[in-house]
C-alpha cells in the first residue's frame, strides 16, 4: 500500500465499499514498464480500470490505449488521446462501432476471422488490420484465449485477404492469458507469429508490428516474477526470432499498471462461526463480494491479500464471504484468508493490489447494492 | 413469449440489448401461484427484479415482499408497499440497515448467528425473528444455501434467546436452491423445521410461522414439474408435519413469478467457424453475455432456450459468446443453441424466461458496454 492510500485507508472518513487509486503509482508503474521495455510502445488496456483520471494520467505519460468497445474509444479520446495511439483491440464489433471508430480517426483493428475483416474492410476502408493469433494461455490465472484466436496459417490467409481488400496488412497480436506467471508462453508465441511475418512473406507482404499482448502479473498473495524479467527473456526472444528486422513492439498491460495502485476499502458486516456440513469454519462476511466488483475471485482465481488495520492482533483463518443472499457469491473457501479473529461488523479491511478489473465489473445494483465508491487521488 | 412480447420482439425497433416483461403475465402468474397454494402468503423475492413496475404489480395484487437490503425495502415502500407487508430476508445485514428499517416500520427479521441476533435485538427492539436452517440443495440448479443456515438445534436455541432479548420468536424458514427441480426437497425440509417447532414448544415458546423460501423452476430449456405438484406435496407434507396445527406458511417466489414473463433481445455481432483445439466448431457472438446479466450462464447452470425470428431456416449447433474480450464470457459450449445456420450480424434473438435474475446483476460498464435497456409493457 502507497502512503497515500494507507493514509486514505486508516482515516476511516469514506463509506465503504470504495476503490481508491494513487495515480502517481500508475506513473510510476508506467515508467518501470518503459524503462524494462524501451523497444516496445504501450497501449494500455482499458478494460482494465477506463477512469478517466487514469487514462489522462498515461495521455500525459504519452502511452497508446487498447480499447475493447467504441465507448473505450470515445473514454480514451475524452481524455485526450489521439485517435492514431488508439487501437480497437476487440476481436468482435459491430460495423456501427467500426465505423464511428474510423470516423474519429482511429486506424488500427484487430480481427481474427474473415466476417470480421469484412466488416473492417466495408466500414473502415484501408485502416491497419493485424490479426489476433490463438496461443496456449498455460500458467494464467485468468484465461483469455478460450473464444478468440486464429491458427497461424488462418492468420496469414487473413493478412492476405486484407491487402485484396485494400486494407493495410501491419501485423499479429497474441495474448497469453491475464496475470500470466510465466515468460515461457510469451517466448512461444513470438516463434509462432515469427512464422507469420515469413509465410506471408513469401507473398510479398510485409508485416511491420507485433502486439505481444498483456498479461503481466502483479503480486496478489503469491510472490510472481519481475517485469524486468519477463521483459529480459521476451527481448532475447524477439531478437531470435526477427533479427536485425525486428518489427515495430506494441504491448497491452491493463492489470500490471493499475492493480498495485489500488485497494478496496470494505467493511465487515458479520463474523460468525458455521457448522453446517461443508461451511464449518469462521466466516467473515463483507459488504462487498462477487457481484460487487470482486467478479475474479470467480473459482478464486485472483487471490487479493487482504489487511486489517490491526494486523498486530491474533489471527485465525476465515472463509471470505459477499453481503448478497447469492449462495456463489463467496470469495475464497479453499484459499481462506488470515486476519484478526476479533473482527466485529464495521471494522474495516484493504484488499491490496485491488486497482483493476474491479470498478465496472461491479453489478449495477444486485441485492439492491450501489456500485462501489472510486477515488483518484 | 406472450402476444405483447412477441410483438415487441418483431418490431426491431428498440437498440439491443433490452430486457422486456410483460407486466399482465406476472400478474397472471402470481394468480396461479396464489390459487395452486392459497394457504401460503407469497412475499416475492425482490432480488429477482426490483423494477418499480413489477414491484407495482405485485403490491396491487397483495403480495407481501422479501427484501435483501435496505436499498429493497425503500423501493418496496416507494411502490406503495405497507412495512408489514416486508420480511428483511438477508441473514446478514449491516447494523445500521436493521435501524432504518425498523424506523421504516419493517417488523420482521431473519437471522442464523447469534451475533446477528444480537444485532437485531439492538437496533429493531421487539421485532419479529425467525431463523434460516440450512437444508439440502440436491437438485438446484443455483444453490442458495453454500453460505447461509444454521443447524435445527441451532435454529431452536436462537428462538429461544430472541425470547430472552425481548424479540418475537415468529418462525422457521428454510431455501432448498434456485430453480429447484424437486418437490422433495422441501418436504424433507418441512420435517425437519416442524421439529423446531417441536423443540422450542418444550421450552414455552409457540412458533407461529413456516417460511418455504422459493425456488420453484421456471421452463428453460428443459420441461419442469408444474407448480401445482409442488403445490400439493408441500400441503400434504405440512399436513404431516403440522396436522390442525398449521402455522402462517410464507413462500418468497422470484424466479417463478417474473422470469416466463420477460425475454431479452440481443443481436448478432459475429458468427464465425473456429478452427483451434478446443474451440472447434460454429460461435455466435451476442452483444449480451456474462457481465451483461446473464450471471446465470456461469458453469451453464441456466440453460436459457434462444429463438430467432427466422426459426425455419436450416439450424446449426451454436457456441454461444457474450460481447466482452473476457475469456469466461462464454454463455454455452458444452450446452450448445440451434439456430439459424446463416445469422449473421445485426439478426436479432430472443433469450425466453429472462424475466428474473437479469437485469441488476449487469456490470454497470465492463468493456465500456453500457447496461441493458429495460421495458415493462
Amino acid at each position: 500500500m502507497t502512503p497515500k492510500l494507507k493514509m486514505f485507508f486508516s482515516e476511516g472518513a469514506l463509506p465503504t465499499p470504495y476503490l481508491a487509486v494513487d495515480l502517481d503509482r500508475v506513473a510510476k508503474q508506467y515508467r518501470r514498464m518503459v524503462k524494462a521495455m524501451p523497444w516496445a510502445k504501450v497501449f494500455y488496456a482499458v478494460k482494465a480500470n477506463p477512469a478517466a483520471p487514469i487514462l489522462k494520467t498515461l495521455v500525459r505519460a504519452k502511452a497508446g490505449f487498447d480499447a475493447a468497445s467504441i465507448e473505450e474509444v470515445r473514454q480514451c479520446l475524452a481524455a485526450g488521446c489521439a485517435p492514431s495511439d488508439i487501437s480497437y483491440g476487440n476481436p468482435i464489433k459491430k460495423s456501427a462501432s467500426i465505423a464511428e471508430a474510423a470516423s474519429l480517426g482511429v486506424r488500427l483493428f484487430v480481427c481474427d476471422s474473415e466476417e470480421e475483416l469484412q466488416k473492417i474492410a466495408q466500414h473502415a476502408p484501408g485502416a491497419k488490420i493485424y490479426t489476433r493469433l490463438g496461443v496456449d494461455n498455460e500458467g494464467a490465472d485468468w484465461p483469455l484465449s478460450q473464444k478468440f484466436g486464429a491458427s497461424a496459417s488462418t492468420c496469414a490467409s487473413l493478412l492476405r485477404k486484407a491487402s485484396d481488400l485494400g486494407l493495410i496488412p501491419y501485423g499479429v497480436s497474441f495474448h497469453v492469458g491475464s496475470q500470466q506467471g510465466s515468460p515461457a508462453a510469451y517466448i512461444d508465441a513470438i516463434h509462432q507469429a515469427a512464422r507469420i511475418f515469413q509465410d506471408v512473406a513469401a507473398h510479398g507482404i510485409k508485416l511491420t508490428m507485433l502486439n505481444i499482448g498483456g498479461g503481466f502479473p502483479v503480486q496478489y498473495r503469491a510472490p510472481v516474477p519481475e517485469i524486468e524479467r519477463f521483459a529480459s527473456e521476451i527481448d532475447a526472444a524477439l531478437t531470435t526470432a526477427f533479427g536485425a528486422a525486428r518489427p515495430f513492439i506494441m504491448s497491452e498491460p491493463g492489470r500490471y499498471l493499475v492493480a498495485e495502485a489500488g485497494i478496496v476499502c470494505s467493511e465487515v458486516v458479520l463474523n460468525a462461526r458455521r457448522e453446517l456440513p461443508g461451511q464449518e469454519g469462521d466466516w467473515l462476511y463483507l459488504d462487498i463480494g462477487r457481484f460487487g466488483g470482486l467478479a475474479e475471485t470467480e473459482d478464486e482465481a485472483i487471490r487479493y491479500d487482504i489487511v486489517s488495520l490491526r494486523q498486530q492482533a491474533p489471527q485465525r483463518p476465515f472463509v471470505l464471504a459477499g453481503p448478497t443472499c447469492d449462495g456463489v457469491d463467496i470469495l475464497y473457501r479453499k484459499n481462506k484468508v488470515s486476519l484478526p479473529s476479533d473482527l466485529k461488523e464495521g471494522d474495516r479491511v484493504a484488499l491490496l493490489a485491488a486497482g483493476a478489473y474491479v470498478s465496472t465489473y461491479s453489478s449495477q445494483g444486485f441485492n439492491g447494492f450501489a456500485p462501489l465508491s472510486e477515488h483518484y487521488i
